[in-house]
């Protein structure tokens, strides 16, 4: 029985599928992160113990290829760490993406259009006759609009700003400091500075209480979101030359949990674009390795 | 002879002045940082030795007061630390402040007026009959716009955006690039998530030196630089209910020696109060510790 390993190796878990050539699901496993700019060494260790365990339990098989999606690594200054410890553990053809082009296959099932990712980070990539096109994805300090830790960062900026211009404390500003535990504005930087990027995003369902509860900065924080998520998807377009007929593809808790971000995102693509198909779906992005490495093989 | 000591503590270095009653220099010493962010038992030990060194060579003098203004103290959870040990090490009476407290007193002469500092972090502090306020000063991730910090992300963020939307590379995108010894805007990523603060704020001379050249980014970065300073700087004013005499003192590289920002910072002020008067002056920060220490004094 011949088979195809898929990786997808996140920031805090590493997901190994075996699938059968024709898709089937044959065994699975999971480690530890794969970000090898966490630690190279720890990151490479969980890969290859993922990929391990997920062949085990396959008798008289032949893994014919490896596909691997891994956070973060195109900022990996040099590959060969991995590369090698890949080669040495298993001699099988194998090839290295990002996670965000597995994510694209998996959703598109290998087929061209549009992904948009907006978690704790955001991200559009898409592809079109062979060429691939990428926006945002520049992490917290340069971009990620749209994302759950820009849509956090937002409410609290504002809780800033009324600060610095002596307005009056809204609504959501006292809902932030409450769940916050903090009397004043000014400890806010007590919070920011030694909070991590998930403790921050972890501030979005308050955000989306608010809203719901028709708090208007709430509302308009949301509904920008999506027009910068959708401003992403459509840069990518137009860079990639697509027609109207695209296919753009839906993944990451802000983008299909956040309802008001989703249909703000629909609205500002549609404004452009209104024969967009839009898919938005619960698959494992292993999937994608397996269309991927279906491609390489035959 | 009566004296007394000002301490102003900052991220890389502590400054000891020992003044006379009259406000005359009669000692002087340095040692590291004074910041207890970054480390507060270092921090204690730089700022006692700082104190010591400074008293060691006035013989048959009595120290009457000292005032310490500290970076970051303000984000400090629990100031025991530095209290029990100046109490332990000199049994003097003492206050401490943030630094920018100092910086005040020092440009104002311990007089009421508005202080905006630019460097690589921005904040502006004013008084006014015994009211104290303050804008800004928030720090990378939550605001600091003005800042040499912000002005070169402005610039980096600009580059991502033309990335994203596939537009020709410009002539400031172009310099960075060079400066940085990348190829790829793609690899902006690498730098920026491993570069300090300071780092980053180091790429200002080259923007400055573009809008020298006519640049137009550059110079629209460097002009909203001033407005947002002076936005604070108004903002501090409109709270502390000052009339159009106020005065209003500029400190930090970024206010005080790129020529663009300070002219567009002067003009944003002049539209909403044309009789300000504005201070430029380099004065140590510590005589603002003597103006301080002389109202407690007295």
């Amino acid at each position: 029985m011949n088979y195809i390993i898929g990786v997808d190796g996140g920031g805090t878990k590493t997901e190994a599928v075996a699938y059968g050539v024709a898709g089937n699901i044959i065994s699975e496993s999971k480690a530890g992160y794969g970000n090898l700019l966490i630690n190279e060494e720890h990151a490479i260790t969980n890969i290859i113990q993922a990929i391990e365990q997920c062949k085990a339990p396959i008798e008289n098989g032949k893994c014919l290829y490896i596909c691997l999606g891994l956070a973060g690594y195109g900022g990996v200054k040099n590959p060969q760490g991995i590369k090698s410890a890949l080669t040495k553990a298993f001699n099988i053809p194998f090839t290295i993406v990002n996670d965000g082009i597995i994510a694209h296959a998996a959703l598109l099932k290998g087929k061209d259009g549009v992904l948009t990712i907006s978690g704790t980070g955001a991200v559009s990539i898409g592809t079109h006759d062979g060429a691939v096109e990428q926006a945002g994805g520049w992490g917290h300090l340069l971009g990620d609009e749209g994302s759950g830790y820009w849509i956090a960062m937002k409410a609290f900026i504002n809780m800033t700003k009324e600060d610095d211009e002596g307005l009056e404390q809204s609504q959501l500003t006292g809902a932030l400091l409450s769940k916050l535990g903090f009397q004043r504005v000014g400890d806010l930087k007590k919070f920011i500075y030694s909070a991590t990027k998930a403790d921050i995003a972890a501030f979005v369902p308050l955000i989306v209480e608010q809203a719901e509860a028709s708090d208007e900065i709430s509302e308009k924080i949301l509904i920008q979101a999506g027009y910068h998520l959708a401003k992403n998807a459509l840069d990518v377009c137009r860079k990639l030359n697509v027609g109207e007929n695209v296919t753009i593809a839906m993944k990451g808790s802000i983008l299909t949990q956040v309802r008001l971000v989703q249909s703000s995102f629909i609205e500002h693509i549609q404004l452009e674009k209104p024969d967009v198909n839009f898919i938005v779906d619960e698959v494992s992005s292993t999937l994608g390795c397996y269309y991927i490495a279906v491609k390489h093989i035959s």
